[in-house]
């Protein structure tokens, strides 16, 4: 998305820090004493403006949700929302993907969401496609043995690319839909973007993949 | 495809044993004395009225192709392709593909190739779709170590349905193209049905997989 200079994003997020983190690497390995249950917890990788998160932590009230996202000037979107909505089991962190390993031990995370993630098209960018293998470890170092992604997108080449990705690493592919709007999935919760696209008639494709 | 009956297409396929293979159960684990040659083999399994088959053939001299075809009244319409075309690297059978363990031997066939292959998709009817896990274990039983299966289709409920059960057996997804025709991949023999479909708009899915 076009990234909007916002000068007082850093400031608002700070004033905020019982809904964006403001020291994840302390609670690694602990994150049950943020939300104040141990209920398992999903992270959005590249959560943008945050109404995928919302709608999820909204209709899921016995998960806990995070929301990562590296851009002050979107993630502060999401944190509206959040300061609205008011919700127990969502937050947010404004830290880099790359990094996640600094915040979550393994085992703290049960499922990672991707959603409509950046394509990165050229060859020569791959590494940074947030389905490429290190990112797959990186995700496989922060779930337990059976760790689930769930990933949606509208760009035919990223999901191409993943599905091959997926198999090189050895994960199972557990669900697939070429269509998901003219699917039978249950459930879905729209992101931005998704509704802005699919009402051009683009398609999403979506699938579920676990480590084994 | 519909069927139309054609009495006379069992003494037509009689009457061309060097077409089609008359007891292919005798050539099991020597098929280079079939073709005079120790060649590649690639199999279609489906091969319908043969004109995939017969455009590989054509276009790759160096492979020996086998056309696998249980409808007598389809089979004929590839004898008549390759009575025409005299390819010396094409051969044709007569046979249930679940049998195909009776006709080749470990390592016999270097391809497997599935071409718009019946979707099957009513639920009760899984073990009849050609990607089914016992079908997989067929080609795997006919195949060296790292066997391929190259697969295409318009059905998008019979391509999804393939991914899931070519990741639950474990094989590596080194293709896919959820687009084929709009893709850069070269060398796309059509068959028939492709032709009339893709015609028509639809698109067309493509898939290679691999043993490991």
């Amino acid at each position: 998305m076009r990234l909007r200079n916002k000068p007082w994003a850093r400031e608002k997020i700070e004033t905020h820090p019982q809904y964006v983190v403001a020291n994840p690497a302390e609670h690694k390995g602990k994150w049950e004493e943020v939300f104040g249950n141990d209920n398992p917890i999903y992270i959005e990788v590249g959560t943008g403006k945050g109404q995928f998160v919302t709608g999820m932590a909204k209709a899921h009230p016995d998960i806990n949700f995070i929301g990562i996202e590296l851009y002050e000037s979107v993630i502060v979107s999401a944190l509206d929302r959040l300061i609205e909505a008011e919700l127990p089991n969502l937050k947010l962190l404004n830290v880099d993907a790359k990094n996640l390993a600094d915040y979550f031990a393994k085992g703290d995370v049960d499922r990672v969401y991707l959603n409509f993630s950046d394509p990165w098209p050229k060859a020569r960018h791959e590494k940074r496609r947030l389905t490429y293998k290190t990112f797959l470890k990186l995700y496989e170092d922060i779930m337990p043995e059976d760790g689930e992604i769930h990933f949606k997108t509208d760009n035919q080449g990223l999901f191409e690319y993943s599905l091959k990705s997926f198999s090189d690493y050895g994960l199972l592919l557990t669900y697939v839909s070429l269509d998901l709007h003219k699917s039978d999935f249950e459930g879905n919760i729209m992101t931005e973007y998704e509704e802005k696209f699919s009402a051009k008639g683009q398609r999403i494709y979506r699938s579920e993949v676990k480590y084994r």
